[in-house]
């Protein structure tokens, strides 16, 4: 990775968001082993590893941050070699909003002059040469006063699981584009006139702002939440933090980053991005990802024996042997505890099998 | 089972083969854990615990032997409650006519008055009052000088994985008939014209015989694995025991009882029966055995969510829930080390799967 080190600046930070459950990759990722922690690529490193693999190229490791939720601080501390003080852990999920504020707070104590990336922990990125260029030229956009930046993707089909966003494409020389629309996941019609339209991209969830910028517009647009963590601020990096924020999240508002910040404020500027990227969303986004053998069969973690098998996903246990016969479009997951035999394109049903577990008693174990 | 208990006489002994690897119903069935050993039917018994239960209806608990493979000693006396020296230990895997010789002649010299019960441990019975009742008959008929009683089923298709036997029809009202001819598997055009003859029944594999008939047929119809037996004949039962039969079978014929005696002798009778027999040797013969949900699944060892999937045999392991989705006619087999889905209808390609293991050197360790 060296040969990407080119901008290691100690005022660079990186928070990587890492708390999430990601039911949508069950049964592999289960809310006490959720995804980001597996190595679901079966390349011998799990996501969270490959994503700090990937922007210590240009942000010192000792200015790397995971925030995630307190019951994965452990695994996090097995996987990362980064200290204890660099994992900032929430004792419930409140969505990105209070994270960011939490985590900006916290890096702003220790270096006022924080530039921040926020990233998610399980993204894929296939071109990082350029992701590494792309965050460089945002860092240094991201200095200008009241300035947000987000990065966005430009889309290579109409996927209606992403957001979107719309910038401003009157200036096609400037790299920056400001953002004129945050939208939700669109249905299929209206993703494609986003897409003919051309001055739409996807919302990576990949941010770049100061500390400084950042919590100012928190004061600006969510001067609740703003007000409620500088009340607790001095005992942030002191023995106190963990009681505070326990109280403190215990009535802090439920809310995105983007609903509560970013469509809000008046500086957010979306760089429109081509590096290779899924945010891996479900079983079918892997598949897509992945490469294939001649069949188009895509196989992690299994010596499989394919005997008229094609276009399956294959995702199963280190040393397990995996035989299948006159199947197609399948993904077939086999963990310890569960074995899920589906049509790909039936992946978005995981949430409809992890919700009958639940209403079970006895298959929360499962989850 | 005490209902059926009606005849339990001192002479009456057992014999259960128990040594066979059966590769058909790998990965469930491996060479260290072969299939009579295994709860197949879900039941919390395994194949030879059933047979064990069945016949101790009938013969002295302590007259039942099991004859197996020295490998499967002590999986043999976990599983059931007999003493050491009921466990007679082949040093290798001789066929048939070796292990009925051997097993005839350490009873013999027990009690030369024993009339002996010999079969698998991994057949299926159904209706265990017809069985129990059957064996009675066969028992007090095998009396007879010379005779040699084998139980052939009415066949309820024309199956091409069983053998099948001709007897005499002369005379209808005689339950014991003549044998005329044994036959290898038919190919289907064949089975279908023996069935259409009214005078052919499947080969159980059950024999009933004493101890001194089957002995001198041996010595009529297989002289020189008589001899070498007759040489060691003074060991068997002692410490030499072991030794003199490992020598022994480094080289005695490796030839099937059927094809050694049966075929050959002249008082050979069959008792056409019904009793609900399976000798279940691959997934398909389990699938149609088993009992099934409205949509035609059996479900084996395993919690499920079906969500529109027929006709499937599915086996995994205790706690796993399996999900399948949009699946027909298939087996899914699910062991620690191996996951196979094959269509039901593809189970005699499992040797092909087995054989290709056996060429890879890593692969030998699943088999």
């Amino acid at each position: 990775m060296n040969s990407l080190h080119t901008t290691s600046n100690k005022d660079n930070y990186c928070i990587i968001m890492a708390g999430g459950s990601g039911t949508r990759f069950w049964p592999l990722s289960t809310s006490k082993n959720p995804k980001q922690y597996h190595d679901i690529l079966g390349v011998g490193k799990t996501l969270i590893q490959l994503t700090f693999e990937r922007i210590s190229a240009i942000i010192p490791e000792q200015n790397i941050y995971v925030i995630t939720n307190e019951q994965y601080k452990d695994i996090t501390l097995e996987q990362l070699s980064i200290k204890e003080d660099q994992v900032i852990l929430e004792p419930y999920a409140r969505n990105t909003a209070a994270c960011n504020i939490y985590g900006a707070l916290k890096i702003y104590k220790r270096n006022p002059n924080a530039t921040i990336l926020v990233l998610p922990s399980d993204h894929i990125i296939t071109n990082e040469q350029n992701f590494i260029e792309t965050i460089e030229y945002s860092i240094r956009e991201a200095k200008e006063d009241n300035r947000l930046i987000t990065l966005g993707i430009h889309p290579t089909n109409p996927n209606t699981g992403y957001g979107y966003i719309q910038y401003d494409s009157e200036n096609p020389n400037k790299r920056l584009k400001k953002v004129k629309l945050f939208t939700e996941k669109p249905d299929l019609e209206i993703a494609k006139s986003f897409i003919a339209s051309g001055d739409f991209v996807w919302n990576s969830g990949i941010f770049i702002w100061t500390a400084k910028n950042i919590l100012q517009s928190f004061e600006t647009n969510l001067p609740e939440m703003y007000a409620s963590f500088k009340e607790i601020e001095q005992n942030i990096n002191t023995e106190k933090e963990i009681q505070s924020i326990k109280k403190l999240y215990s009535h802090t508002q439920n809310i995105s980053i983007d609903y509560g910040i970013l469509e809000k404020a008046n500086e957010v500027f979306v760089v429109p991005s081509s590096f290779g990227w899924s945010d891996l969303g479900t079983w079918g986004s892997l598949y897509e990802q992945s490469k294939k053998d001649n069949h188009r069969n895509a196989i992690f973690n299994a010596t499989v024996i394919l005997d008229n098998a094609e276009g399956n996903l294959i995702q199963s246990q280190k040393d397990k042997i995996v035989i299948i016969r006159e199947l197609k479009n399948y993904a077939v997951i086999d963990t310890k505890n569960v074995l899920m035999i589906i049509p790909i394109d039936a992946d978005q049903k995981v949430k409809n099998y992890v919700n009958k577990l639940k209403l079970d008693k006895t298959g929360d174990s499962y989850i």
